[in-house]
C-alpha cells in the first residue's frame, strides 16, 4: 500500500561519491542489504540523529566520528537495527568498520555506520563484513537508485529525489535517498536519510544548513508518533561543481538553502506517502497560530489522532473529530468560536460548529482524492506550520501487528 | 469485541435515587436511550467534566448548573453528542431540562444534561423530549442494569460495579455505571460515569474525593490517546444511610475514598476492557521513577505507542518497541543501562537491552493471557504509576473507519 506513484528521479552522478551493494543476508536474502558510499577526500559532511534516550550503537558511533574526523564511508545494513543490543552492539557495529577500514586504508572513525530494522537482536556483523568485498568491487558514481534499494526494511519503493539548480554562474547538483514507512515521527523516524552534493561547504555552514532543512521536512512529518531508536539523515558535500557556499553572497547561500530544504522536504513527505498502509496523503496546515510552536502542537495533534486517522482512512467527513482533536491540543484560551477547518477548499467548520454552507455530500467529495490538504485557522495569530501524516488503516495494523513474524 | 466477561453486578438500590429509562430514537430505535436519574432532596452532587476546550453544550450547561444548586435530577442522551453545534446545541440541551423541569416541578437549573454520540450532528431535542413521560413513568429504585444499557453508545456491554461497606458499624452501599469505549485518554474520555451513595458527604468534601479517586481511575486510562467534547462522572451522595462522612474520623474518611477510588478504578478498567477492537487489557506500571508525573509520563508514552499496541495485539513481544517508547517518553537523563521491563513477570530486558535470561518462548508465553501487566523500572527514584489501555487490532479500525456510515 502506498498513496500514487513516485518513481525514482534519474539520478545523475555526483562527482566525489561512489556507491556500492552488496547483499549479506542480514535478514533476507532476494536484494542487497548492504550499502556502502565512499567519500573523496576533502569533502565536508553533516548529520542530524535521533533524540530517543535509547539510540542505537551505530548512532553513537556515527555521532563521535562525525564529531571528530572528515568521514570518508557511510556504511549501512538493514535488517538489523543493532538497536537495545547493549555492549555487543557497540562492538559488532564497530567490527563492521573496521573490516571496512582495514580493506580500504581509512582510519576506523573515518566511517560513519547505520543499521536499520528489527530492535534488540545481535548484528550479524560477520555477514556484513563478509560482504564488504562485494560492495566495494562494485563501488560506481551512478548507483543511486540500487542504493535507494538497499536501504529499504517495510518500504514498499525506494525514495529519491534530485536537483540541479545554477549558483553563481556554475551547475551545482544534489542527490538524495530516503528510507521508511513507519516509526515515523519528528527527532526523528525510523528513517534514514543520504544526500551528497558536488558544492563545497564548509562543515559548519553544512550542519546549520542540514539543520534548518530538516527542521521543515522530516522533523514535520508523522505516521505513528513513534520515534525510532536509529534515525540518522547525513549529507556529504563534495566541493567538485567548484561552487563555495560559504563564499557565495546572502542571496545566493539562501537559494541553496531553499533548495535543500525543498529537497529534503520531498525526501520526507515520499515517507508519509510510502507509510505502512497509507492510503492517504495528508497535509495538516494549521494558521492563524499565535506561534509557530503552537501551530505545530495543533498539527501535530490532529495529524496523530487515530480517530481523525481511521476517519480519513474511510474518506468519512468526520470533522467533529478534528475540531475534538484541536480542542485536546493545549492552546491556551482557545476561542473555538473563531476556528474554522476546510478540508481540500471546502469549509466544513466555523464558530466552533459544522459550517453553515457545508454539506455531507461537499465533504466526502473534499475527501475522495488521495492528496488531502486540512487546513485549520486558529485566527489568534499569524503563525502556521505544516506537518505531513497518513490514514490509519486495516494495512497499518496487519503491518505492524506481523512485522517480526 | 471485548476483553474477558464482565457481568453486571447484582445492584441494590440507592436510597434516594430513582432511575427511569425510555427509548426516544435519538439515532437508533432498538434499545432506550434516554435515561432520568431522580435524586432526593438533600443530597450532594459532585462533578469532574472534559478539559476539551470544544466541550459540548450540555458539558457547559452542566457544569454551570452543579455549581449553582443542588441537583435534582441527571438527564442522559446517547446517539448524539450536542457537541460542535455551536448556539443552536445550547438551546437544545435547555430545551430538553426546561421540558424535565416542567414535568417534574423542579427548577431548570437543578437538571444536569449529558449527552454522548456523535459529535457535530444537531441534537433531536423533540425526541427527547417526547420520551420524557415514558422515562418518569418508569422510574423505580432498582432500575440501574437498565441505566447501564441505555447510556451506552459503541460500548459492546453495559459497565456496572458495587461496594457494600461498613462505616462506623452502619452499612453504606455505592452503586456505580459508566460507559465508553473509544476516545478514551485522561481529562478524560469519550465516557460518562453515574455513580451514587447513600452516604451523606458535604459538597466540597464529595468533590474533593471524587477529583482523587478520578486521578487514579479515570485519568490513568488511555485507548486511543483521544478525548472528548463531553466526558462527565458526576456522583451523589443521598445520606439516606445515616453516615455522615464529614463527621467521620480520619481513618474513617480514608476508608471511605479508598472504596471510592476502588470502584471507580473499576468503573475506569471497565471500559478499557471493551475498549473498540480490544483483545488485549494491559496495565503499564511504571516503578523507580524521580517522580509520579515522570511515571506516569513513561507509562503513557508506552500505553499509547501505536507500534507497542500492534506488537500486543499480534502477542509478539517485541520488546524492542517498548524500549523505544520509553526513549522517547522524554525523560531527562535517563539511564537506560538501569531499565528493565518485566511483561507478566518474565524479565524481557534490562541493561537498555534484551535480558541475558531472556528466551523468545518465555516471551511468547508471557504475552498469551488477555490480561498483561507491563513493568518498567526506571531504577532512580521511588515513585510509580499505573496506566491501563488495550491493543491496536484490526478491529479497531474497522469500528472507528465505519462509525458513522
Amino acid at each position: 500500500m502506498a498513496v500514487g506513484d513516485a518513481p525514482l528521479p534519474a539520478f545523475f552522478a555526483i562527482d566525489g561519491i561512489r556507491i556500492g551493494t552488496a547483499n549479506a543476508g542480514v535478514k533476507q536474502t532476494e536484494r542487497a542489504d548492504v550499502t556502502v558510499f565512499e567519500i573523496a577526500e576533502g569533502s565536508t559532511c553533516a548529520g542530524v540523529f535521533t533524540r530517543n534516550a535509547f539510540c542505537a550503537a551505530p548512532v553513537h558511533i556515527a555521532k563521535a566520528n562525525l564529531a571528530a574526523t572528515a568521514p570518508r564511508y557511510w556504511l549501512v545494513n538493514t535488517g538489523n537495527a543493532n538497536a537495545g543490543t547493549g555492549q555487543a552492539g557497540f562492538e559488532a557495529a564497530q567490527a563492521c568498520i573496521d573490516a571496512l577500514a582495514e580493506k580500504t586504508g581509512v582510519a576506523a572513525d573515518t566511517i560513519l555506520p547505520f543499521s536499520t530494522g528489527v530492535i534488540g537482536e545481535p548484528l550479524p556483523s560477520a555477514k556484513i563484513v563478509a560482504s564488504l568485498d562485494d560492495a566495494l568491487k562494485g563501488l560506481g558514481e551512478s548507483r543511486w537508485a540500487d542504493a535507494g534499494s538497499a536501504i529499504m526494511t517495510t518500504d514498499t519503493r525506494p525514495k529519491g529525489a534530485i536537483r540541479e539548480i545554477s549558483i553563481a554562474g556554475k551547475t551545482v547538483r544534489i542527490c538524495g535517498l530516503s528510507k521508511g514507512a513507519g516509526m515515523i515521527k519528528p527527532n526523528m523516524a525510523t528513517m534514514l536519510s543520504y544526500v551528497g552534493t558536488d558544492a563545497g561547504v564548509s562543515s559548519e555552514l553544512l550542519q546549520s544548513m542540514l539543520n534548518e532543512a530538516n527542521r521543515l521536512s522530516f522533523n514535520r512529518i508523522t505516521i505513528d508518533g513513534d520515534t525510532s531508536t536509529n534515525d540518522s539523515a547525513v549529507i556529504v558535500a563534495t566541493g567538485r561543481s567548484g561552487v563555495d557556499v560559504d563564499a557565495l553572497t546572502a542571496e545566493e547561500q539562501l537559494q541553496f538553502q531553499t533548495v535543500l530544504t525543498d529537497i529534503y522536504t520531498e525526501l520526507a513527505q515520499l515517507i508519509v506517502r510510502d507509510a505502512e498502509g497509507a492510503n492517504k496523503f495528508v497535509a495538516v496546515e494549521v494558521s492563524g497560530a499565535a506561534s509557530e510552536s503552537e501551530a505545530e502542537m495543533v498539527a501535530y495533534t490532529v495529524a496523530e489522532s487515530p480517530l481523525v486517522k481511521t476517519a480519513l482512512y474511510a474518506s468519512d467527513p468526520n470533522w467533529g473529530r478534528i475540531l475534538a482533536a484541536v480542542g485536546r491540543a493545549g492552546v491556551e484560551s482557545l476561542a473555538v468560536e473563531n476556528v474554522s477547518i476546510r478540508i481540500n477548499g471546502v469549509l466544513i467548520a466555523e464558530q466552533g460548529g459544522r459550517a453553515a454552507s457545508y454539506t455531507e455530500e461537499a465533504g466526502v467529495e473534499a475527501l475522495t482524492p488521495a492528496d488531502l490538504l486540512i487546513n485549520i485557522d486558529l485566527e489568534r495569530g499569524s503563525d502556521k506550520a505544516t506537518v505531513w501524516t497518513s490514514d490509519l488503516s486495516h494495512e497499518y495494523v496487519t503491518i505492524n501487528a506481523e512485522y517480526r513474524t
